[in-house]
């Protein structure tokens, strides 16, 4: 296996784009990121694309070679779409990562894009709801925010969990995202604002969800052979795990963990010889507050029944032990749905090149986190400043 | 790179299945493939499944997920759904091959699935219509009988077609499916019955469009040291090239050729050391009757200018010399979007191994061509008996 670089990133603000097509999402963030890799174009050799439901949303599919075609790609390059719920951009990127890896190309352009803040409330709710097993838990009436309800009492229910707990996540992601000029909703908030907010799926309101967003991000990986053009430091994907996990709510024994996260990052430590003390920087599937929690102790970043606390605590900000979603994750820069596991790659290769508006002092290692659907499926990378 | 074998192959009936799901459709096909190639589904490292337009039609996503679960895979192998409008079920096969061939997993399920019937006629040409470059071609009004309408004026104005040459295409292909009791439409048609049935756009008529159908194809790639539970010959995986194309209608200077599937082909030919002379049954992506033409000239098969003429002396039967479609093609075997891909491999390997109704004599080497769009994607396979 090869190593392999990221040699650009491009991105989009995460947002309300009313006068860009998706497409037109998708080329401005890869001209950024063929631009700054200083990779000629002709050198690219494949393209994938994460992106979940533009075919309901937008009415467009064969984004992958429409997005190609835009950018400039070679012509007859293969070009594939991926798909797996909210973690398609990161399935996008485990396969550009693979294609290099393997030897089959020496540039893959990676493409996460989605356009939702169009369409109304029950189409995006339909939309996402294609995300778990309709057949089956479609008919008890369930949406995600219900979904991540039940998580949070269950949660409550096994490690005790207070409202005030929660909002300490909400008051850091939003105030986190107000230093990211990418951020759709960034605000300095109370526990009182958050608590006043509407009830959404009980006991989560109004700030303990992600927003629906318009937003594309672009990264271009490369073998060490092609990084010579680029005036930035090495990052290097230390690691690149995929998994996947079951669709139905009720094969879940425990809702206060997921499977296809634990695995996930025990393959990616195991593939990069860390562990979870040497991570820096962390972005991670905050599509809800309390997924937050769920997620860092999956991660094995903080032990079972402590996320909440260290939130509290300040020991998840960006001066904190491990600072986690410094950008301001899903509910504050926002959550295009195929965009955001690229997104989150973009975000930690500023931390490790230093340039990150809310820069984490000395990062050299960081980790992103990407969850789709029930669990489903899920992707952890691990990148580095490389020697 | 490794070399890569089919160990099993599964298909349900191509055609209107009311009563089973998406899902359903595919997990039986899977049954199938695995139950014959002998080998124990915790050895599957990873799914592939290609599907096209389930979220407008289905409301259903993440169905790699749903279908491991379903299928009873192991719990957090990776799952993915790759998606390039009708090629869709190509594209999974190849990244199967790919994971295997580069060794990342020695056995990998690639399901292709599509269910339409249950659909207005009005849906599914919206939905197909996101195979193309809709922000760009939408407004030209233009659907998928109009372009292959138009690629057959410009074909008669370049090489000259009549209504007879193209009729004989349509009726070998409806023969053929006839003897495959997985086709949608068989049937013995005469020139006159498909002059006679309705215009659709003009100048293509009812018969030379293939239907819309539901329907799963599913087959098991492992590598050379899974094979021995298998009781029938090794099939290898002698080529499997992916490309692009234009989505632009505008931007295709030639109708009657598909860049996509020149470059795919040559390129599987070169990564075979074969040529289209070695080539002894093909199954090929005749969703209108003169792509069936088509494509057999871009895939070297048959000299510009010469398809129609062929099909008419002939030489494209199973006793002729290049049997193109003896499974009956997209025009009546069906053409279950997402399944198609995977279908043409079915049919091939049912050849190699000698066993199939519609056999083509001493079949030992086949090659499957599936096309997305407006030549956005395209995938080409060659297959052949190991020694």
């Amino acid at each position: 296996m090869r190593e392999v670089f990221v040699a650009g990133v491009g991105s989009t603000s995460f947002g309300k784009h009313p006068d860009v097509s998706i497409e037109g999402l998708a080329a401005n963030a890869a001209a950024q990121a063929i631009l700054e890799s200083g990779v000629d174009r002709t050198r690219i050799g494949a393209l994938y694309l994460g992106n979940f439901i533009s075919g309901p949303l937008n009415g467009k599919e064969v984004l992958a070679g429409i997005v190609a075609e835009r950018v400039g790609l070679p012509g007859n390059i293969p070009c594939t779409k991926v798909e797996g719920a909210c973690a398609s951009g990161g399935i996008a990127f485990r396969h550009a990562w693979m294609a290099i890896a393997a030897g089959m190309c020496d540039a893959v352009l990676v493409v996460g894009v989605e356009k939702m803040s169009h369409a109304s409330t029950a189409q995006v709710t339909s939309a996402l709801n294609c995300a778990m097993d309709n057949e089956h838990d479609g008919p008890s009436g369930l949406t995600f925010p219900g979904l991540f309800g039940l998580a949070w009492r269950s949660y409550a229910h096994q490690y005790g969990l207070t409202r005030e707990e929660v909002a300490s996540v909400v008051i850091k992601n939003k105030a986190n995202g107000l230093k990211n000029p990418l951020a759709q909703m960034g605000a300095i908030l109370s526990v009182e604002e958050i608590q006043a907010s509407p009830m959404i799926a009980d006991p989560l309101q109004m700030f303990d969800c992600c927003p629906a967003s318009d937003g594309a991000a672009v990264v271009l990986l490369t073998s060490a052979s092609l990084l010579s053009g680029s005036a930035f430091p090495k990052i290097k994907v230390l690691a690149s795990a995929q998994t996947s996990g079951s669709p139905r709510i009720a094969h879940h024994a425990d809702l206060c963990t997921f499977d296809a996260t634990v695995t996930a990052a025990r393959r990616a430590y195991e593939m990069s010889g860390l562990s979870a003390k040497d991570i820096n920087v962390v972005e991670l599937h905050d599509c809800f507050s309390v997924a937050e929690i769920i997620d860092s102790e999956d991660l094995g970043l903080i032990p079972r029944g402590q996320g909440a606390k260290w939130a509290q605590e300040s020991r998840t900000s960006v001066e904190g032990e491990v600072a986690i979603n410094p950008s301001g994750g899903l509910l504050a820069k926002g959550h295009p749905v195929g965009a955001t596991g690229i997104g989150q790659v973009y975000e930690v290769v500023q931390q490790l090149r230093g340039t990150h508006p809310n820069q984490v002092k000395g990062a050299n290692i960081g980790m992103t986190h990407n969850l789709g659907g029930t669990g489903v499926a899920c992707t952890v990378n691990i990148l580095g400043v490389a020697e």
